[in-house]
């Protein structure tokens, strides 16, 4: 089980790792832009988890096998991304994939450290989120909160489902698989319907 | 004593959540949004204050309270904004009033960490200022940091007024309520009477 | 030795706090703004550093002197910039010279931390640059890290010579010196020579 939560943890940050370098491909940077805005997507929300978890040491920071990871994916990306037709579809499936399973883990790490539950869904939204806010921020592009459809609302769904599952034993062995399904299901629902919330003040009482 | 502490930090962080709930009315988000800008300017400063001085639980992950106060602050404010006229004036006055609260509770709390007077002094300016600091540069506003008003200048009285009230035991026991007076007084003063410092290369030697 | 080390460290934390408070020159902040730059710049490699690293104590809290230098270069620079012809040549030489010292001496502080190699080079860059990131991005100036010449490149020929010439006992001694002056050569090469690297989808291939 702790092999497929590692594994699943690679994973995120690798698809994240490819949306920061995609996006540093919209921009046309350098070489070292792609590893660096690879880099600071991937480990981006992972890291601020872990600082207000006060963990006893940073993820990446102990286990170089992160920092390859993206350093390989940013790589591959600057190798790979004329192929694609359309880089800003595949960023946003990219990240879509990094924002279901964030979500979960965020949350479940969260829980591991004892974490109060609302706590911990915090950390499983902000782990989700961090990564991109930082990377859309320093690229200059409209940040994820200030836009309407809905992402951080994925993200809130991914750690709930998961936090409501796991505290249950008939629930539990199935909470991971099923909370990053819901999370993705979701966003994957908004970016092709164009689902989202409804703004402040366009009620009937405006 | 411990008790009006803990009141005020509560209620410090239930008028920055205001602040950062308006600040999410005006761009007319929807009410996740409310509730993130709520939450990140409600504990924004007092985070990167327990970051800095490493303290064992970040305040809000060991007491979840603080983040149902942001929660419950922003859905007050999603409710109760429409019937406020000007959205600007209150978040104006919520956001001076945790700048006093917070410059004071800051110094406090890095004094009782045995930080070095200058240290906890710079400690309070951040813990007052930076929850604004995030909310502005997420929502692209001007940064205060930028603005001519007297914004960190009130921060700075209030935690250098409470460090040199608190050191001499004749004045210890009014050097809270002091200290956040005069820090609320003087960014009161600079909003009403539009009072600012004098800018670099505006003096007679230019 | 040590007494080098902290003295280069003061060094750069001086040089970068230059650099602020003549960005807030150039914006023509109030008094309290050049500090508040100039003190952001300085320690902001460091602090980001320390806190990844999870040291016992980040390195200005433990030690106000970093303080008062960020103060006092801060000061100095508000009553000597107007004496400057051009304050932005001044400003990219102060930063270069920053970029030099903290790639070398983030990294031998990781390594002190017992850091993975290649998580000791990131520290060095990001050491070298996080002030620098955090001063443009709070004055609304294009980030370095958009920016084509060789910035973030020279900070990783720092932490990279100096990561390879600490681990060989013939080239310890020296290991320190070289590298500062590798990067700080790279750097003032792309200054003048205005170097950078090849952007992305500018090759033959396209």
């Amino acid at each position: 089980m702790n092999t497929a939560i590692y594994g699943f943890d690679l994973l995120g940050v690798m698809v994240f790792a490819i949306s920061g370098a995609l996006a540093a491909a919209e921009r046309r940077l350098d070489i070292l832009g792609f590893i660096l805005f690879g880099t600071i997507t991937g480990i981006g929300g992972g890291t601020a988890r872990d600082l207000l978890l006060n963990t006893d040491v940073v993820f990446w920071v102990g286990d170089p096998a992160y920092l390859w990871v993206c350093i390989g994916a940013s790589l591959a990306t600057w190798f790979l991304a004329r192929r694609f037709q359309t880089l800003a579809t595949v960023l946003l499936w990219a990240d879509a994939m990094g924002l279901a399973l964030f979500s979960v883990l965020g949350t479940m790490k969260a829980l591991a450290w004892h974490a109060p539950m609302i706590v911990a869904i915090g950390m499983g939204m902000m782990t989700a989120s961090f990564g991109s806010l930082l990377r859309d921020s320093l690229l200059g592009r409209p940040a994820v909160l200030l836009q309407p459809d809905i992402y951080v609302t994925a993200a809130l769904l991914g750690a709930c489902s998961y936090g409501l599952l796991q505290a249950d034993p008939r629930t539990a062995a199935i909470a991971m698989p099923v909370a990053m399904t819901a999370a993705f299901t979701l966003r994957a629902a908004a970016i092709l319907l164009d689902l989202r919330l409804p703004k402040y003040g366009t009620g009937p009482a405006e």
